[in-house]
């Protein structure tokens, strides 16, 4: 938590809380679920959060310096229980610009109320700062179902309704998360003062948004907030009106399982030294048979159990009729039977005190069985066993040799951990790992999520020195707070890359009928995944070049980007690339375009891109990439390749590798990736260059920039940049 | 031209224009670069923009009977050639609301003027109209170098200028493009009425667009327009402020070359009897060694013709010393001699009277030597020789066996036709056409754009018959408004492909330094090329993408699209990636929601997706493909095949063929396309459907439907849904 949450806190800490508590108490009381124009007014000042100043005048002179002290213009009202309609009794003056105007707004009001009712009793006058002027602007709390108390700010009006150009944080904010969010939005140069207007005040908006934010966290009861509007000027942020609706039934997230609950059993689960297989078949085509199969040959090394009713010994393994009669240690427990028979073999696991079960079947929520789920769920709870899945092809943990699975059999080492809610994007992340020679550590699936979840998985792989990076296809956060809260700690170590399906209201619909999830509002994971240091990936492919690329470069020291070009035409479209992908082409310093240009014909362009031209030698690629690993000004370098007989693409491909050992043996290492124009070959010279760190693509400007921008965001995100 | 565009040019024929011309000859003999207030309300009434109305009163009862025929509130002010500062004189009353109030007004004027003047020579008090209310829009109209004039629409107000939330058409713009461009813009909801109000005249907005896109494109000297704002309500639009820049010395880009023209030369270039290589050579490694090659070995069948100053023969041909020595009519001269040497040779290309020149060599604008290509310029305008290049790779004609080019040759028939701007962008298009198996038409070098020019190509190839499809890369658009008026007559036959290089500030600064072309505003790009029916590619994997599975697709017979899965996950990632795509995801009618649930598990889900769930047999995917081909509601399929030993890839690929096949032989004619989820098998299986008329993408559920989605947006550009 920032210093300035803390301060919010210190305010609101204790007589504050009592201030408020004793407000909703009243409501509470009251059965009401809002508070009133003075409760939502007691609330704000508890919390320090700006809303008109108002003083009750007795006298004409004390009307006057209530509002000499608090600066004009002022409203001013009757206050009198016996007159309700102020404005028909002539009570109110608005636009009171002076001191003097006060004195004479009082006589008025006085005399006017007198004439509507000579017997009214009159308490005072009410004196009222009047906000007008500045930019109108929104400053509110939602209650999510998976993230819980989340913070928005938008401008006020209504285009900005038309746009939907609002912006999210969970709550607490910290006072970086506020100012974020006063440039998250699409329309924040309005906040910098346009058309010679003032600027607002970030530090007084990025206040309100803390505060708003502490408030509704310590008290969860408060479920919307609406300041609407906030008139923010270049000195302070007061807002105009206020909004509060409570349920008192509400009840947070039980916060999830410690950390170090959660590595335990994962640990025992994903490296297991012996392993159950309930359901274990010799007959081809049963999944328990392929499950087997899998770890046999898969060359899993730790003890292996067939569980079988009647079989006394299943593909050479020694059968056991329940796993209560095995011998030894059982740390993960395989699931291959019916839906049906699934509670009562879990409820043996936890009598045998298997800390996990990897549910395979399916036939449980997501197929009209939610009452099974819930039973599953119950058995696990009882006897502490951490549930994978149900409905999921498994997982593999290729350090181990453990193939987990009914599927494909894996086995490429690598430090990528990836896991998908669905059984067909788990394929295809097998596939494509195969195809692509993607190394991989682990790859889980996590289907109907009754246990075992994405945070789960992150705080796993944060700890397995055989990962160095997660990559997540999910349908839906169940625990969107408890994910964003592992994904912040977790990716500054790891890059943590996520798809999110159901992005758009057709997919959300589709999540929902195959998952029977309710896919959450994309703007707040788009936010939350942004404030968590997530990079999102956009695409199921987009996905797996993440996992595939991000690993291979190593982290920039800063942002300044160099693109090294052979042909002119990938030089503009690499450019293109690098502001889609929010990468900073680096503006040349005079000296270097003059160092760069020694090597570069004099037809070519130095700046940036330095397009050394199509027809060069290898020397004239070697001798630039070269100059722009050993500049520590330049962070970061982008290939553009162009195929010609005089730099053939494996030719270019060695001595990119040789340069880039050579320069790393002298201690420069900067991410480097490629783009390759060319005929066939090029593919060849890709790989190559992927294979030795280059992460390269043929027929392609983009793939490679997105990479490179995702290893951006994530530096940026851990704070290493 | 659709009728109210006719109906513009009506109403400004021929006294309206008359009258204009007047204003404008006055404001030239002044030497004023603007036009008056009164000038513009005169040029506004002549092609009926409504501007405010407003009349002359010369006494109380005047006053009343003017302001009550135009409406009410109205603004009255004095005028007096004596009174020049008509508020301090107190000669402007504002927000007259009756006929009363008018009354009285002229006699407040009339004694304020008197008491401020008393010698005042006193004209009369002008009434006029008071706007408020409603929705201020801005309408313009701006002068690009390259598309000519442009008509311009946006909201008005400060926000919308810091989003840029603004559109732009080719002026003169239809009714359709004008009523395309209240559709055209962000915030759009807006005109539609919110928060209770009143929508706006899509009619009177429209109808003001297109009459100021008719008065700048009858007065090309009209460089500037501004009508700000705009006044929009339920019944009208008026515009209350006029600002008009005027630019005597403007010239028009000359019309375009007659079609018939371009024609004619291109099918001679493209599809040459005889073709001459200057410069051609013996020596390997020489460019005019690799065309002579390249031409001999990739099978063509017409004249080769070596020049050269000394050689008797090249590889077997008889060479000449100059084109003019060779006795008969040659097509198409490829040059390969530096370029100090082009201009004479061309010269001698002229008196031969070839009409086309092909020039490889590199050297001239891009290399800082403008002035060697002005000369070639002035070489082919002068013997009208058609210039393809300087500084290109050539071309590619397959159908003719034609590889013009000094780099790999290609020969895979097909029927895409491609072109870049840039060389390395050429090979790139080369390189995936030989993975890809793509057959191609044509692939077009064309670099400095000297002459032959984007819209060039797109002549030759909408009468070309091996051509059925157009993707073109380019960094800039010489002359966008040919290109534009071009593309929109060819796109209605085959769609045009165009992947704009120099999208972003960036990217155009990469491409001004590459080939000296000042990149247009983006927006006015993507504004244009939408309004001319282009498929705007924004990768260049999505150029080549789109040239190869586009012409694959039937054309769809309506917006109806269902995805059928195997994998619930995919179901999801492609919904998200239909919206994405602007696809429409087809609502399930009750008895085809039925129909479907015959084939599938019960836990199967149907609706849109119908997901029929991962372990079902080939028949299931079989039967559901049937039907979704079958019911004439459904126009389009998109596949979801999730890789199990149930339905293995090959035997999915295999029937999918069979039933589309089947199908078509019944006359059911659908686009369909797939994503398989699964092991390193999908990518033949992909494959084969690939050549089998269903374009299939293995590890991707974007790709798919962006092909699909650029089949739809051709359709409904060309007016075919």
């Amino acid at each position: 938590m920032s210093n300035s949450a803390d301060a919010a806190r210190k305010i609101a800490e204790p007589n504050a809380q009592q201030a408020v508590r004793r407000v909703l108490d009243t409501v509470k009381a009251e059965k009401r679920t809002s508070l009133t124009a003075p409760e939502g007014k007691v609330v704000c000042d508890a919390y320090g959060i700006p809303v008109p100043k108002e003083g009750l005048a007795k006298s004409a002179a004390d009307a006057s310096k209530i509002a000499s002290s608090m600066g004009f213009p002022v409203v001013m009202k009757i206050v009198s229980p016996d007159i309700l309609h102020k404005t028909e009794a002539g009570g109110v003056v608005v636009g009171v610009k002076t001191a003097a105007e006060a004195e004479k707004a009082y006589e008025t009001i006085l005399a006017n109320a007198k004439k509507y009712k000579a017997d009214a009793k009159i308490e005072g006058i009410q004196v009222q700062q009047m906000l007008a002027g500045g930019t109108e602007v929104i400053v509110g709390s939602i209650t999510d179902g998976s993230f819980g108390k989340l913070v928005a700010f938008g401008l006020g009006g209504v285009l900005v309704e038309v746009l939907k150009d609002i912006t999210f944080r969970l709550a607490p904010a910290t006072k970086e998360d506020a100012l974020s969010m006063l440039d998250g939005i699409q329309a924040h140069d309005m906040l910098k003062g346009v058309r010679g207007g003032d600027p607002v005040s970030r530090e007084a908006l990025a206040d309100v948004i803390v505060k708003v934010s502490q408030l509704v966290s310590d008290f969860p009861e408060i479920i919307e907030l609406d300041l609407n509007p906030v008139f923010a000027t270049k000195k302070d942020a007061i807002a105009a009106d206020v909004r509060i609706v409570v349920d008192f039934d509400y009840k947070p997230r039980p916060a999830p399982r410690p950390t170090e609950e959660i590595v335990a059993a994962m640990n025992r689960i994903m490296q297991p030294k012996a392993v159950a297989v309930i359901g274990a078949s010799a007959e081809d085509g049963k999944i328990g048979n392929s499950v087997m199969k899998n770890l046999i040959n898969g060359g899993y090394k730790g003890e292996i159990y067939p569980i079988h009713p009647k079989a006394a010994d299943i593909l050479g393994y020694k059968a056991y009729k329940s796993v209560k009669d095995v011998p030894g240690v059982i740390d993960t427990a395989v699931f291959a039977i019916p839906a049906k028979f699934v509670a009562g073999a879990l409820a043996e696991c936890g009598e045998k005190k298997i800390p996990g079960a990897v549910l395979i079947p399916s036939g449980f929520a997501e197929a009209g069985a939610p009452e099974l789920q819930a039973e599953i769920v119950e058995v696990g709870k009882k006897y502490n066993i951490r549930l994978m899945g149900p409905n999921i092809y498994g997982f593999y943990y290729t350090w181990s040799n453990l193939c987990a699975t009914f599927c494909t059999a894996y086995d490429v080492k690598g430090h990528a951990a990836l896991s998908s809610q669905s059984g067909g994007i788990g394929m295809a992340i097998i596939g494509f790992s195969r195809s692509a020679k993607m190394g991989v550590s682990a790859i889980v699936g996590l289907g109907n999520k009754s246990d075992i979840d994405e945070d789960d998985l992150l705080a796993f792989f944060e700890q397995d020195p055989n990962t160095n990076l997660i990559a997540q296809h999910c349908e839906d956060l169940k625990d969107g707070r408890a994910f964003a809260e592992a994904a912040k700690r977790v990716s500054k170590k790891k890059p943590v890359v996520v798809l999110k399906a159901g992005r758009t209201s057709a997919g959300a619909k589709a999540a929902s009928s195959h998952t029977g999830a309710l896919a959450g509002n994309d703007k707040i994971y788009e936010d939350v995944f942004k404030q968590s240091g997530v990079i999102r990936a956009r695409s199921l492919r987009q996905l797996l070049e993440f996992a595939r690329g991000v690993p291979v470069l190593p982290t920039p020291k800063g942002e300044n980007v160099l693109i090294i070009t052979g042909a002119g035409g990938s030089g503009v479209l690499l450019s293109d690339s690098c502001v889609d992908n929010g990468l900073s082409l680096m503006s040349m310093p005079p000296d270097l375009d003059a160092a760069f240009r020694k090597f570069i014909p004099p037809f070519g362009a130095a700046g940036n891109p330095v397009d050394i031209t199509g027809g060069e030698p290898p020397i004239t690629y070697i001798n630039t990439v070269k100059l722009g690993l050993s500049d520590e000004r330049i962070h970061s370098l982008i290939l553009g390749y162009w195929h010609t007989i005089v730099t053939p693409p494996m030719v270019f491909a060695r001595n990119m590798v040789e340069v880039k050992k050579e320069m790393e043996a002298k201690g420069f290492v900067k991410p480097i990736v490629a783009s390759l124009a060319g005929d066939v070959e090029v593919e060849e010279a890709a790989e190559y260059l992927y294979q030795n760190g280059i992460p390269a693509y043929a027929y392609s400007t983009e793939l490679p920039v997105e990479v490179l921008g995702a290893k951006y965001k994530w530096a940026r995100g851990a704070g290493l940049l």
